[in-house]
């Protein structure tokens, strides 16, 4: 049929192939051989779920592919290859591209660029029909070694990247048709992650245990808090939100702390390293934030103004 | 939510642990470490396409998870591990099991025995809502050299494994709410198809070319003649066709050949290989037909009765 020919030409001769995929699409499986560690992640998005229903071609490849890198990232991990499940339906429900051959075309053209720009080939996948368009990514990296959730160590600084909540803020106005009231940043934010790939390549060697913070520090830290077997004390004024986050109040730390899509990852390491990852985020325009340090204890957050306790009402942003 | 704990409780701690998965479920990415060639195949299933929309649990288990292996099979690759995107809706519309939470429960148990079965354990994944059920599985698996559709060479014989047609056959009687009327050779094939994993394995030393026929003999083979520039010519005759397919006449053939869903395998090998593949294919109790020879030419399929040449109307089964 022939969107199924039209996607297969969409696809198909992408330069950057990479030289341990021996096949790749054109064959029933691709072969990957390197003896490095190989990372795998799997980021399902779904429309009306993980992006509006009429958000543009280029927005929902951007949406599917950027914070699948973040996972890797957050493994320390470089990206290297991945596969594309795309289900689509034979009629799209946007008003700003309902023909579904001009989507697939600008779709593929964006995602051929940010694979370009990351260093991350197609390499198979699959295409089907279904009543909602779903993209399923999985991206492959390498590393020397991998850096765990499970890695931080007592005496560990606790550090976060980028700016926190931006997404989340932007995200109720977007969906409410409103987004000329959001501030630019926050909209990028939302519509173009920048996962931290280079500073977590550069910073590997570093890192003691690392996330994604993508469902929220809140959670996410916890996560990592538990798979460690430690405490973190976290200060709530050393986290990184800009004036128009801070001038929501308590609603704009929520969204900072439990709003989830920050594509920016936690991470700890030992006090003596603070000095050089300053100077590497520095050297690649990443803002790092220090926000705490990791104490004995069985997986708990503990939160501070300063130096005063506070208790959080909020859980974790949950997707499901 | 509630789902997504009982996702996590019915996916954790499956036993078969990979040696050379290093982490799986519970970080960012699961990790892999092998020197050998990683083989990786991607399969999306969705309700009402590949699989009908009151198949039980069990059933879209088999049918997810079972014919991604055969692409494995098709490599010459051994199972090694899986990726899992579930997007599950709220309710499903299913007679037989409309309660999501046992779906879920019945639908793990299934998985879990076949991926016990295959020695295939799942590393990885992703928990969506939507609107359609739909499951994304990737395969992974190991191999000493792939076998390549690319491979074929003058002279070799062609041969395919099992029985064709049965699935296809058995299909639009299942889709009918009739699938009494099947025999049950033909509702085995379609709801538990037997990927070729162990004969591959141990034929692949053998081979210099092999694909995977689930969308039909007459399609798969004309990829493996375009992808190894030879022409396959084949004698209609010798194909492993069932009593009950002879007797619907061209009908039973145009199963065999353009049907789809045979998670059987074509491939080629030296014709002094054939005494050998016999014996190996004995030993496992699987049927493999020699079905004709390659020769030289562009990608083309030529076909016979015996030896007089014979033209077939039908086009290659298309899923999309």
């Amino acid at each position: 049929m022939h969107e199924f020919e039209l996607i297969q030409r969409c696809f198909a001769d992408w330069p950057g192939r990479h030289a341990q995929v021996l096949t790749g699409i054109g064959d029933d499986g691709l072969v990957w051989q390197d003896p490095r560690p190989l990372v795998i992640s799997t980021d399902t998005a779904v429309v009306g779920r993980h992006f509006p229903v009429d958000a543009s071609p280029e927005q929902v490849a951007g949406r599917a592919f950027l914070p699948a890198l973040s996972d890797l990232a957050a493994m320390g991990a470089s990206p290297a290859f991945f596969t594309l499940a795309l289900t689509l339906p034979a009629r799209l429900n946007n008003a700003s591209e309902p023909n579904i051959e001009s989507w697939i075309q600008a779709f593929a053209t964006e995602l051929r660029r940010l694979a370009i720009a990351h260093k991350c080939m197609l390499a198979g996948g699959d295409t089907t029909a279904g009543e909602q368009l779903t993209l399923t990514l999985s991206v492959h990296g390498t590393c020397a070694q991998p850096v765990l959730r499970s890695g931080a160590q007592v005496g560990d600084a606790v550090w976060v990247t980028g700016q926190l909540g931006q997404a989340a803020a932007a995200l109720p106005l977007i969906l409410a048709g409103n987004a000329a009231a959001a501030p630019p940043a926050w909209l990028a934010a939302y519509w173009q992650p920048k996962p931290q790939i280079a500073l977590a390549e550069q910073l590997a060697v570093f890192l003691h245990s690392a996330i994604d913070i993508s469902d929220g520090l809140l959670g996410d830290a916890g996560h990592l808090a538990r798979s460690s077997q430690v405490d973190l004390h976290l200060n709530l004024n050393a986290l990184p939100l800009d004036a128009d986050l801070v001038a929501l109040g308590d609603r704009g730390l929520q969204y900072a702390l439990a709003g989830g899509d920050d594509y920016q990852l936690c991470f700890t390491a030992g006090m003596n390293a603070g000095e050089q990852i300053e100077r590497i985020a520095q050297s690649l325009g990443v803002r790092v934030s220090r926000i705490g340090e990791v104490r004995q204890g069985t997986g708990q957050l503990h939160w501070y103004d300063d130096d005063r306790k506070r208790d959080l009402p909020w859980q974790s942003f949950e997707h499901f």
